[in-house]
């Protein structure tokens, strides 16, 4: 049987062998919600990039670009982090570069020995536990945290793909019991569950507490976003809208 | 209202800033039980160092040595890392050097910065939980995992920790809220609960049913061991044995 292990932060990375095995990052609010939302609307093409240096570069060769420190927008660059700006009909058919302050630096560090690096959120759930059940690798999911530490929403969600992977992988490592664990005592109002956290209250005071919502919205999109080389891609080429 | 914060693995402790609060470091299996265990039996103190060369530096001084490497004991020393190695009367007022994988790197990482240092178990979690109602400084529970990993035993005495002490503290930190319902979900049978869990299993092979039930009790000592300088003593001078 395949296995599932959780890296509940990118700082607890070099732990794991991710050697032969399929990385899902994960970076529910609001990182890899964005890169679901975007390639469902049609985007093209993702390019996460650890720096905002290495970003302005893309959007002086002419890439669209989102950019995101400490979860708001950066100055010039043309998008920020809410999925909300990700759903307009001109995206379609382009290739955005992307940094963030956690998110990004997860998957460019998954990728380095992973075989595989997908992107994962509440919006594409299903899609994602059904490639992963087709596929024959065993699976970690990498957490983006918040700024190295552990966080609700990331770990929530890992406990959310080792519910739905349960008949199809084993899942007894400490990590994956704790997160599965959160999942079953939140899952019925995940909401206010996350509400009560420091976290998340940092994050409602930006305003975008229609984002946090939109963001733990199960199964929107049936997208399942691949990194080929440097961009992430989406697996499905007909999105359901 | 002071807080309480966990630190899930000793490679997150960059993460925290420990200035002026109080530390309680935590190694369920073992290596945290058997210094409580130790001092309840009336050992006067113990010295927690990270390595074995230390370790043995410390038996040619004349000191009763403990060490442990991957569960088991290692040559040379007096005592491995069962809590009831522990127990006899002759270790009565002696003091103790102890090496462990986890435990005593989690010690001294934590004292470089903390204002104080406590270790917790089980065995002593209403005695630990006490003393830090009444005393004035903010909270962070030092996880030693397992070889960096996060591990459950851990987590849950660390929100069985924030379960006590949740009328003096908020709680509020992601990590804290985790490890709350993680202890939530297990509380009513903790032995059941970790025992599906690969770490767990792996220490079973190597014979210590017991003392991971040992482990698991509450209570059982009125212990508080602090760190002064670079031993750990019991601040209760009258142990309940």
């Amino acid at each position: 049987m395949k296995n599932i292990d959780i890296c509940l932060s990118p700082e607890l990375i070099h732990l794991f062998d991710l050697e032969g095995k399929t990385v899902v990052v994960v970076d529910i609010l609001r990182a890899t919600s964005c890169m679901t939302t975007a390639l469902a609307h049609g985007m093209q093409g993702i390019i996460p990039v650890s720096t905002t240096d290495e970003c302005m570069a893309l959007k002086q060769q002419g890439y669209l670009t989102a950019a995101e420190r400490n979860g708001e927008k950066v100055d010039g660059f043309d998008f920020g982090n809410s999925p909300f700006s990700f759903m307009q009909p001109e995206l379609k058919g382009k290739t955005l570069a992307v940094t963030t302050t956690n998110g990004t630096l997860a998957i460019n560090k998954s990728k380095v020995s992973a075989k595989e690096v997908l992107v994962g959120s509440f919006l594409n759930i299903s899609a994602v536990a059904n490639y992963l059940i087709k596929q024959e690798n065993d699976v970690v999911v990498v957490c983006a945290g918040w700024k190295g530490k552990v966080n609700i929403e990331d770990s929530l969600y890992a406990g959310a793909l080792v519910e739905k992977l349960r008949d199809d992988f084993s899942s007894e490592f400490d990590s994956a019991i704790i997160a599965h664990s959160l999942y079953k005592a939140a899952k019925d109002d995940m909401l206010g569950f996350i509400s009560t956290c420091s976290h998340v209250q940092r994050l409602k005071r930006l305003g975008i507490e229609k984002d946090i919502a939109f963001c733990l919205t199960m199964d929107e999109y049936d997208v399942i976003p691949v990194l080929k080389g440097d961009v992430l891609i989406n697996l499905n080429t007909v999105a359901v809208l």
